[in-house]
């Protein structure tokens, strides 16, 4: 994990798929929030960052970990659009919510992902009850390490985590 | 294998990715030629169908054994584009031909698909030296035996192949 | 988890490798212990079972989570010698301590076995900080899910385990 | 495939399993023979190379492919026995004939093996229908590539076999 803490800065997101309302990082305070970010069109995403966004998914209570889809369209922007975002969730049955990051009007880098400092896809965010960022990785990530540092953010309560991120 | 044998219809195609010209069945007369229907997004095409053409692709000799896929769009029609599947082959860095199926204007199904009577993608197609079909499945197919399918398929002379499809 | 709790039984070891000196879970207390039975011949330990302990005990720093191997040979005992486990250990590069469950003159179930009434290999078991078994499962286990388990566990002070058990 | 062609060695067996008779090469001309070298203390003989022979045996009519295991213990032979061998066929419910090479008295290395010059295990070697070594290879081996030089074989007759054979 990360030595240094900062806030997670809230999702900017064009539209939303699996979710009746937009959600934002604010009204999720209490629960671990894993964020993984991926493109359509990036194999590794595609191979291993989604796949394991669905497992956790399905490996924890939602209102526990709640696990945050982000299409982090910096690359291939002709290629893109919502139908087909939409037409790859039901072909490959994620049932997470999934936001498409905000458009840039400034450069190829959409706004959620500039904010993060992401520097690819398939990235993936730990936030913690608190709402602070406790890891931040490019790339594919470890399933069994990954599932202890998420097991152990669980097991924080809020005091607990405000301690953590403090020291 | 299929016990009945029938020529490979002819390839009809929007478009073309890593050929400078089309390609026709009729040029290829003398290679085993394995078809390979996809679509970007159909989840079994991207982990079991494309990595498969891909890896027959870069264990023959593109002259003796020729592969070629085709993009059979029979849904999600909204969702497709050129463009989104330049940048699939540009990201999984396909090297063998691709051909867009040629749309249809009375269906959703496009004309190479129903030519060849496809059911769905991923599907196979190996085309013996003088253009008969000897296999068409559906779906995942097993390294081992498609192996040994083509390696059996170039030990045919163009005059075995005759006797073969005319047993 | 088990709903019900009991103290992790002892363990009693025919002998050990992979270690200078017999481990007991008495002088364990204040790590989490992950039991890992297993056979060299039988074909899921050694896909599975062994794999994921090697990775445990990779993963997580060996103090704080010690893994333990058992080889519990209740079946082909004609075909298992200490030379087989040794050569085996070598050949699978295996670095946590392993030991040889104490045979059982009046059956075929060895001791630490029967204490713990595994019913087949691969067997594992996630013992607490106090002691307390808290997992015991029979066949493969999903990574992100145990590391999820292992992580909550680390997470937990003696204090805080006393008063989960206790629960 | 080996430029250089030259007669497979007859094997040297010590005993047999999963076939009422010894197997000898002469008694197997006109068939292909798919020899595949393992050790069960041998990692990737238990990852890659045994399940793919067990593979080979399920693909072909093992009277047109004919597969046979060897045993090849060149290292760890007090670690051996033939009921470890036995039960590990067992276990992994191997089909295919496997013989255990012959001990040399004269150094580590059995019969079989140091006839054939392999190098470790796993090695594969293919014979074809007239009793020439067309393919011998140490180590894991892909399956597409592998099926079509089996698949090729096939296709030889023993008259196209024997004019490859003296090419």
């Amino acid at each position: 994990m990360t030595n240094t803490v900062s806030y997670a800065p809230e999702l900017l997101a064009h539209s939303w798929f699996n979710t009746d309302r937009p959600l934002l990082l604010s009204g999720l305070r209490g629960r671990v929030v894993v964020l993984s970010a991926f493109q359509v069109l990036c194999a590794t995403s595609v191979a291993c960052g989604v796949p394991q966004a669905q497992r956790i998914h399905e490996t924890f209570a939602p209102n526990d970990v709640t696990v945050i889809g982000l299409h982090a369209t910096f690359e291939h922007h002709d290629a893109f659009s919502a139908a087909m975002l939409k037409a790859f969730i039901h072909e490959y049955r994620l049932k997470f919510p999934i936001a498409i990051d905000e458009p840039n009007d400034a450069g190829p880098i959409p706004h959620t992902m500039d904010r993060y400092k992401m520097r690819g896809t398939p990235s993936l965010v730990l936030i913690d009850r608190l709402g602070f960022v406790r890891k931040h990785t490019l790339g594919a990530v470890d399933d069994l390490r990954l599932g202890a540092e998420i097991g152990a953010l669980t097991q924080e309560s809020c005091a607990a985590a405000a301690r953590t991120s403090a020291a």
